[in-house]
C-alpha cells in the first residue's frame, strides 16, 4: 500500500481495510477517532468503538516531517519502521512493560498498538507530585531485560550483528548527536536559555574545557559503542503508569547503542524532578522534602533494580555463549572481576550521558516541564543552575563516582532536602 | 554469473569473459596461469602473458570452504566480497600502499589485482634478517589514513553509519573472536602447544585472573566498538614490500571495528619478530643486536608515525564536521585535552590487542612461523615464554603503561638485547 498521510476521518477506513482489527474493536461500524497527540514527531489517533467503549486502540502515524516544525523541518517517515520493530522486541523482552501491538504497516508508517487509557504520561503526574509505586522497579526490569538480552552476552555472535545492521537509525541517532551531545555544549543558535539565569552559569558548561571534553566523549560513545538495543529516548514521558502498571511507549530512537545511554537517562529525568519539586511542592503549598525524598530513592532504585537484574540475567544465561568469559564458573574468578569492571564501566557511561541530558535539558532547545514549566523566571533560574553544576558533577567525574549512592549524594549536596 | 571453483585450466577461459583486462594483459592467447596460494583461505593465480611477462596479474577466488582444512570447514565465499570492498576503499585513501584492482566480481567471488611481483611478503624476508627501509613509516600512513578517514571524526553521520552496516562480516569476525580472542585462553582442543613449554607457562595465561578478565574486555571491545575500517588481519603476513615501496594485502577481515586492533597487530608481530630474532641471529652466525635494534625501531616507528599522522589528518580536516568537539580551536583548550584523551585510548586498546595476539600466536591454533618455525623447541620455549610475558603485560598493563617507549622498555625487559 502506497503511504498517504491519515487524518482523523480517513483513520476508519484505513482501519476498514485490516479485518484482523475486528477482534480489538468490534464491528468497525461504531468507530470514534480522536487526535490526541503532542508529541514532537507524529500523529496519535484514538480509535473508540462507541457501542463498547472498551474496545479501542491507538494509531500513531509518522509524518515525513517533524510535527513540532512543520513541512520545513523534513524527517523521514520510515523512522516508523524502528519503532515498530523495537516496540514488537521490547514487547516479546518485556511483555508487561510495553504496549500489546495490534497491526503494524511499514508502508504508511504506522502502529495500532494498546490503548493506555488507564495510565498516565508520568511526567504530567510526577509534575503534580503523584507516586508510582511500581515505576523505578519496573524501569529497572525494562532496563536490564532490553539491554542484556539484546547484547553479546546473551545473543549469538550472528543475530547480534544482523541486529545492529537492522537497526542503523541514522536521522533519529542524528538528532540526539545535534540536540542532546552537541548544541548545549556550544553557543548553538538552536539553544533556548532562561532569560534570568546568569550567563555565568551557561558559560561554566560552555567554556569549561573539562565538560566540553567529557561530552565528546560520550558523543564519540554514542557514535561507536553498539552494545545492545537502546530505546533511545528513555524520559519520563516515554512512560505510562498507574498505580500497578508501567509501559514504555515510543522507542522510534531504537538503535545498537551504549547500555549507559537509556540507563543515564533516567538518572537524569529523575533528578531534573527532584530538583523541581522543591519550588513546586512548595508552591502547592506542601512540604517538599517527603516527594522529593521519594524521587532519590527512585533514582537509586532504577539503578539497584537495573544492577541486580542484569547480573542476574547473566548468571542465569551462563551458558548462552562464550561460557569461557561471561559465566559464572568455579575457579580463578575471572569472570568475577570481569563482571565487577563491565558494571562499573554502565555506571560510568550512564553518569555521563545522565549528565549530558541534564545540562541539554537545561540549555538546549528541548526542554522538561517540571524545570521549564516554572512560570516564576527567578525560580526556574534556581533550578537551571542546579541542574547545570548536578550534570556537570555526573559527566566531568563519572569515572571516580562509585554507586548511585554517591550520585544521590551529590544530588542532596547542590539542590539540598529542606 | 553463476559462481564456479576456477582452477588453473578456467583461469584463461575467465578472463577471456572480462575485455577490459587485454589493458592490463595484452593479448589472451599466450596466457600463463600459475596457483601460488599457500594461504589458509583462497586460491590465488598468477596470470602473465608469456609474449610479455610484464603484463601480468593476480586472479585471486574465495572458495566455500577453509582450504588449510578443507571442506568439512565450511566458510562463506562472500567473505571476498568484503575484501573487495576493503581493497577499493584502501587504494582510495592509500593509493600508493594497496595494489590496484583490474577487476572484481561479487558472484564469482574473485579479484584480478596489481601482480606484486618485485616485492617478497614481508613475514619471511624479516625471518631471514632483511631490513626494509619504508616498511614502519608506511604502515604508519597506512593505519593513519584508512582509521581516520573511515571514522566519526571523518566521515558524515550518515556514511560512517552506512558502511558499519555494509561490513557486518560475520564470518570472519567469528574467527578472530574465538582463534584470537577466546580460545587463546581457555584449555581449547583447538591450541597448539610446543611440548618443550613448560605448562606453568601456559597456565600462567589461562588461570590468571587479570589476563583472562583483560582478554574478556579486548573481545568486548572487539564485538562492540564501531570505530572505523579495520584491516582486521594487520601482520607481516598481509605486507609485501621491497626496499622502495609496501603493499597491504588481504583484507578480507574488514570491518568496522576498534582502531586498536590493526594498530595493536602490528605492534605484536614486529615484537614476535623481535623476540624470534635473538635465536635466529645468532643461528645464522651474526650479532642480533643490530637487527633487533632495528626491530624494536620499527615498532616505536609505527607507532610515532600512525599517531603523528592521525593528529595531522584531524588537524587539516578540522572543518569537515562536528568542529565543536573535534577541531583545532583557539581558546578553551578542551579540544587538546580530548584528542590526547583519544590518542591514549588508542594506545591502551593498541596494547591490549597487541597482547592478545602475541599470546594467541604462542598458545593458539595459528603461529608466526618466525618462531614456530625455529626446530630447536627449547629455543623455540624460551621464545614462547618471552611472548606470553610480554603478551600478559601489554594486555594487563594497557592502561597504565604510557607511551610506546614504555612498550619497548617491556620488550627489552622480558627478552634483552644482547
Amino acid at each position: 500500500m502506497a503511504y498517504y498521510m491519515l487524518t482523523e476521518d480517513k483513520v476508519v477506513d484505513y482501519i476498514k481495510g485490516v479485518p484482523e482489527l475486528s477482534s480489538v474493536l468490534g464491528s468497525f461500524d461504531s468507530l470514534e477517532v480522536k487526535e490526541i497527540g503532542d508529541g514532537n514527531l507524529n500523529y496519535v489517533y484514538v480509535v473508540k468503538n462507541a457501542k463498547d467503549p472498551s474496545k479501542t486502540a491507538i494509531l500513531k502515524q509518522a509524518v515525513p516531517f517533524l510535527r513540532c516544525v512543520g513541512e520545513d523541518w523534513p524527517l523521514p517517515k520510515e523512522r516508523m519502521r524502528f519503532e515498530i520493530a523495537a516496540l514488537k522486541k521490547e514487547r516479546e523482552l518485556c511483555p508487561g512493560l510495553v504496549p500489546d501491538v495490534y497491526h503494524a504497516s511499514d508502508e504508511m508508517c504506522l502502529v495500532v498498538m494498546q490503548n493506555l487509557d488507564r495510565h498516565k504520561v508520568v511526567r504530567g503526574e510526577i509534575i503534580a507530585g503523584k507516586r508510582f509505586p511500581r515505576l523505578a522497579k519496573d524501569l529497572g526490569e525494562f532496563l536490564a531485560k532490553t539491554l542484556f538480552f539484546t547484547s553479546d552476552l546473551y545473543l549469538d555472535h550472528r543475530t547480534k550483528k544482523e541486529e545492529v545492521a537492522k537497526f542503523i537509525n541514522v536521522d533519529l541517532c542524528k538528532i540526539t548527536e545535534d540536540f542532546v551531545l552537541t548544541n548545549p555544549f556550544e553557543a548553538s543558535d538552536t539553544n533556548k536559555y532562561n532569560p534570568a539565569l546568569d550567563t555565568r552559569h551557561i558559560d561554566a558548561v560552555q567554556k569549561d574545557p573539562a565538560v566540553k571534553a567529557a561530552a565528546a566523549e560520550m558523543k564519540y560513545a554514542f557514535m561507536t559503542q553498539a552494545e545492545a538495543l537502546l530505546h533511545g529516548d528513555f524520559h519520563l514521558g516515554s512512560y505510562m503508569a498507574n498505580e500497578t502498571e508501567t509501559f514504555v511507549i515510543d522507542p522510534e530512537f531504537a538503535f545498537y547503542g551504549p547500555i549507559g545511554f537509556d540507563v543515564g537517562k533516567t538518572i537524569s529525568n529523575l533528578l531534573l524532578a527532584y530538583i523541581s519539586q522543591d519550588y513546586r511542592r512548595k508552591a502547592a503549598g506542601e512540604d517538599p522534602v517527603p516527594f522529593r525524598t521519594w524521587l532519590l530513592e527512585q533514582t537509586k532504585t532504577v539503578w539497584d533494580v537495573f544492577e541486580s537484574m542484569f547480573l542476574s540475567l547473566w548468571a542465569e544465561h551462563r551458558d548462552r555463549n562464550d561460557p569461557l568469559y561471561w559465566a559464572y564458573e568455579g575457579g580463578d574468578g575471572h569472570a568475577a572481576a570481569y563482571r565487577a569492571r563491565f558494571m562499573r564501566k554502565i555506571l560510568s557511561d550512564s553518569l555521563g550521558f545522565a549528565g549530558c541530558s541534564m545540562i541539554r535539558r537545561t540549555l538546549g532547545l528541548a526542554k522538561v516541564a517540571d524545570i521549564a514549566g516554572i512560570e516564576d523566571l527567578e525560580a526556574r533560574a534556581e533550578c537551571d543552575r542546579q541542574a547545570l553544576e548536578i550534570g556537570k558533577r555526573l559527566l566531568v567525574g563519572r569515572d571516580t563516582i562509585g554507586s548511585i549512592d554517591e550520585v544521590v549524594g551529590i544530588a542532596r549536596a547542590v539542590s539540598p532536602l529542606r
